[in-house]
């Protein structure tokens, strides 16, 4: 067992073998045709992966720094704006926020549950002058889904804020639209639902959002989006990017296509069923969330149970990477994702590698 | 020849067959003990290039991303600094300082000529409240080696001003002693003389630049040095490292090792000779940089030569990638580099080329 090495996390995910193909073959140089034909293919792919005709921007950083992105490029000193968080994702809006001066208004969820959309309503109203409102597509602490159409057409409805949304776990995951809910800015990174390795962020800007990075104050350079779309129309990047994760992610693309978005996500609905499914069949543990998403089933342990030393003892012993409760949830749930190019045989790998050890556990 | 790919670029530079290699084995989850013996490898190792005995820390960008954390971790509002300028690389962090609102003096150079030390001294005179100066090891748009032992000698005789040295393109290819030269902060990037693919980019931070960094006012998140200094201890990053890219660095760290700092060094002062006597041969051509380093040749074209297409013809018909001039002296020169993973067989095949046409050109 101990070269085996299956990833049940919810980012990175496992590489289909033409990415690891691709990031295997000689580099090439960034300023050139070759690279030129390849971020291009990779830019008007992941147009249509975000289901938009606006700008899709690239950059070398995880998906918190295309986080931080949104944040500079969007706002300036002194903006109101408003976080609805559920879960360590929302809590990150926040963080970058706070680190660039803004103090911005929280609408937390209680830690499983989706934002409320009655509750967003009363939050927008009376209060004209917000210029954005950040959202989780889906945040995998708490492995929740976000209803982002709904809540989308609420902020339209009672404000003229932007519509920011990190679908860093969502994009090509679960159904997302970026131009029909209206949806300003989309973050994303390429270790998920993209089937990439990580080290690639990427940014949906539509119309309003490219406006609004032109008259943002906050300051910004390596994130800055107007140097980014200035650069696009050379097929360039302004800064070295990298390479090799282009060529993976260009790979990765290309398999999704094949697949066809509509199928991509009834992939995702059907590794759900499948992991919940066996989950329960297996071990009959509570499932955490109760607005849960497709990418992830987070399952609460029983009392008595040690979460971080029982997925310690499954990497150590059977080579299979499952990702345990953040902050609070430590040592108390275990999230295990079927998301990306995750398979069936890696969950039933997994939920008996779990009820080899909890159902003893339990007997 | 419509396959062959000969880089011959100051960075991204070709990789070894080692590096490619590791980036093609499956991937594997960040927060493992597995990733955390890899990342302390190549911190350790990175200090051991960085000749240190202070922290190293890792971000996933490009070296841009590593210049702009310098910035933003050591200044606050209203800081004097000067900026060396030796060519484009000196305007960046220019552009950097004032995208964040700060205004240093710069001295500038002129392009081809290295900082001179008296100038730095002159300028250094009377300015008891400088905060830092920052300089290139090497600018790989001039070609220049700028002496960095004597000016950070200059600087502490003068000022109690941080030394901060963007050494992206110098470090593993030119001498560089973090410690004995009592550099601050050191910025490099993963794909020069460190033989690895782009998306890494390193800071060298000594205790007077952490200290710094602990009462810096400028914002930043992504590229904050004290989360990153606080995730070392858990041998992690705080953000999904591009986890491919660290196992690249890992085997080209390997590769350095194997070959001892001196001999690398040693390596790169044979590759410019060789590069140098060659183009001298069958070209005959005026060098550019009056101060070069071993990295690369600037190369003045004869007058009505088409800078621009020549190298677009070579790439186009031989495979090979050689860089032009840069702003103003875009198609006036070229730039044939030596350092990495570059070999004399691939800088015979670049000057072969270039003498196959120049040579038809003067006659």
């Amino acid at each position: 067992m101990r070269d085996r090495n299956i990833m049940l996390t919810p980012g990175p995910t496992p590489l289909p073998p033409q990415v690891l193909e691709a990031m295997s073959r000689p580099l090439f140089h960034h300023r050139t045709e070759k690279f030129g034909r390849l971020f291009a293919q990779v830019i008007s792919d992941m147009k249509w992966v975000y289901r938009t005709s606006g700008s899709v921007l690239m950059m070398t950083s995880s998906g918190t720094g295309a986080m931080e992105s949104a944040v500079v490029n969007l706002l300036s000193p002194g903006d109101a704006t408003l976080v609805c968080t559920t879960g360590v994702f929302g809590d990150r809006f926040v963080a970058i926020h706070k680190a660039y001066g803004l103090a911005p208004e929280v609408l937390p969820s209680e830690w499983g549950r989706a934002v409320d959309p009655d509750a967003l309503r009363r939050t927008l109203k009376g209060k004209p002058g917000l210029k954005a409102v950040f959202f989780q597509h889906t945040d995998t602490s708490t492995g929740v889904l976000n209803d982002i159409k709904t809540l989308a057409r609420i902020v339209r409805e009672e404000s003229g804020a932007l519509v920011v949304v990190d679908s860093v776990s969502g994009l090509a995951c679960e159904p997302l639209e970026t131009d029909a809910w209206g949806l300003d800015a989309v973050l994303t990174g390429s270790q998920k639902g993209l089937m990439n390795a990580p080290g690639l962020g990427f940014a949906a800007v539509g119309e309003r959002a490219r406006k609004a990075s032109d008259e943002a104050k906050l300051p910004r350079f390596n994130f800055d989006w107007r140097l980014m779309q200035k650069s696009l129309a050379d097929r360039e990047t302004p800064w070295t990017p990298a390479i090799s994760i282009v060529a993976g992610q260009a790979a990765a693309l290309q398999l999704l296509r094949a697949e066809g978005m509509e199928n991509v996500w009834k992939r995702h609905v059907g590794l759900a069923a499948h992991a919940r499914r066996l989950l329960q069949e297996k071990l009959g543990l509570p499932f955490y969330a109760k607005d849960p998403a497709n990418i992830l089933t987070g399952v609460v342990l029983p009392q008595g149970v040690d979460g971080v030393k029982l997925l310690a003892d499954i990497l150590r012993e059977d080579g299979i990477s499952i990702a345990g409760g953040q902050l609070g949830l430590k040592g108390k749930i275990f999230r295990l994702a079927h998301m990306g190019y995750i398979s069936k045989a890696d969950i039933d790998a997994g939920v008996d590698a779990l009820a080899r050890r909890l159902v003893g556990a339990k007997a």
